[in-house]
């Protein structure tokens, strides 16, 4: 591992590291905040899932996140949204392959081998984190847009992985919509049946814990109805009696300005799960 | 004046405009924040001068000011850094010409015509402001780097215009630096006699008003030594009586983690100054 970026923020450190991920099988690069009470003591993570087309970076510098983290003792670590490199597969648009990797694991040519994003974000992300930083294995996992995908599945696929979830207008039914119907198509093959492990509307129907799930989405965003539906969670969360706060913003849309605005609340959202005795 | 950005963010609106600029000779845009309390009464304006290579954007998605302006009903007005278009002269390096306006009012070929920024953000941009947005004539200003150099500059030569005054890491004494020795060269010709009433610490001698100057500057900042020199400016001040509060940060350095850490504060120095009774 080697650290590439340190800045001293709110009293704490963001930081980010590359290495060589096994699960990818390229070099990757993630943000780590740690905050002040890391210096002494060991900290939950909150892990943070970006949407398409971003890097580690748009996170750690526009969401204001640190604030918040350092306020309440939280590890923040946010990692990149796909395998990158000249090794990796790609394709043009901005909704397939290099920035777009869905956070699953893929097992369609040319994606198999290096798109394993829920590999690395649940699996290999976490031993390297636990290992390296002073963060306990209290994870909590959060995420926008695509990530947000990401983060629903990766704690409704992992019972007792994760103490809290939540996500800022998240594809809660990527099985429904185009840009999901776009990359499983590319990543899973054509058999929809094997989509549903990847969908949170349908992951929750057979969901071994009740986590509860909370979700903030803008009603003026312009991804809202074709590509977004929360009503398609809302529904499923009924139909299984699984916990829901699905909060509808007025007049926010995809932005980062968004994220900002309430990142603070389910920063403390979190911590209270993290911070909570077992 | 054309509105290009509008976002929802924290109860407030983020926009971007474009306008005619009569004092630059070219199409402008600036950044505004209109806090909640802007819907039913008007506001102080807090004005924002970025560094070298910024333009409107680099304040308004990184330093996290909107939350703290929407606690204080402070209306955030964020300029670009020098006049811009194919008919404005620019030079190669990243520090001088366009993205480098240095906030000055050049008098030398072939910057004179265009580069006029003090003009600009001092006068006519305060003016469209008043005009256009709930906003009264209660302006404080502040910046960084380059334009935290603008900040203390367009105080100290315009007493009674601003109530308050901070900057992040400024260049305070720009004649006596690399940075500033080579744009002032170039806007205002080799006469250094004419650079001293556009340098922080030369104009404090002569200050007719002393309002109090706040600066913050990390201790970890790769420009400190040799461009920003703050101890020239503490000098400056004791030499002149001029009230200054010098905060130097430990382990900081010059980005935008830096300014987030601590623009909560200033915004609410601003604030505490801008609605106190006159």
């Amino acid at each position: 591992m080697e650290r590439i970026e340190s800045h001293a923020c709110f009293d704490g450190r963001q930081e980010v590291w590359s290495h060589a991920s096994g699960a990818l099988g390229c070099t990757m690069r993630f943000g780590v905040f740690l905050p002040p009470q890391a210096r002494r003591e060991s900290c939950p993570v909150l892990y943070w899932l970006s949407g398409l087309t971003c890097t580690e970076q748009n996170f750690i510098t526009k969401a204001g996140a640190q604030r918040h983290a350092a306020e309440h003792g939280l590890i923040l670590v946010v990692p990149d949204t796909s395998p990158r490199g000249d090794g990796v597969a790609d394709a043009a648009g901005y909704d397939l392959g290099q920035g777009a990797g869905f956070y699953l694991d893929a097992t369609q040519p040319p994606w198999a081998p290096h798109y394993r994003m829920h590999d690395y974000v649940a699996r290999e992300l976490p031993g390297l984190v636990e290992a390296n930083f002073p963060a306990g294995d209290a994870r909590g996992i959060s995420g926008h847009s695509m990530g947000g995908h990401g983060a629903l599945v990766a704690a409704l696929r992992n019972p007792g992985r994760y103490r809290s979830v939540s996500a800022f207008a998240p594809i809660v039914a990527p099985s429904r919509v185009p840009w999901g119907e776009k990359a499983f198509a590319a990543y899973l093959g054509e058999d929809r049946e094997s989509w549903r492990q990847w969908d949170a509307a349908e992951l929750v129907a057979g969901a071994a814990e009740r986590l509860p799930l909370l979700v903030d989405q803008g009603d003026d965003d312009e991804f809202l109805a074709s590509q977004l539906r929360p009503e398609l969670l809302r529904a499923a969360c009924v139909a299984a009696d699984h916990p829901l706060q699905l909060r509808m913003q007025p007049g926010y849309d995809h932005s980062y300005y968004f994220i900002a605005s309430f990142i603070g609340e389910h920063v403390a959202w979190h911590a209270e799960a993290l911070r909570r005795p077992v």
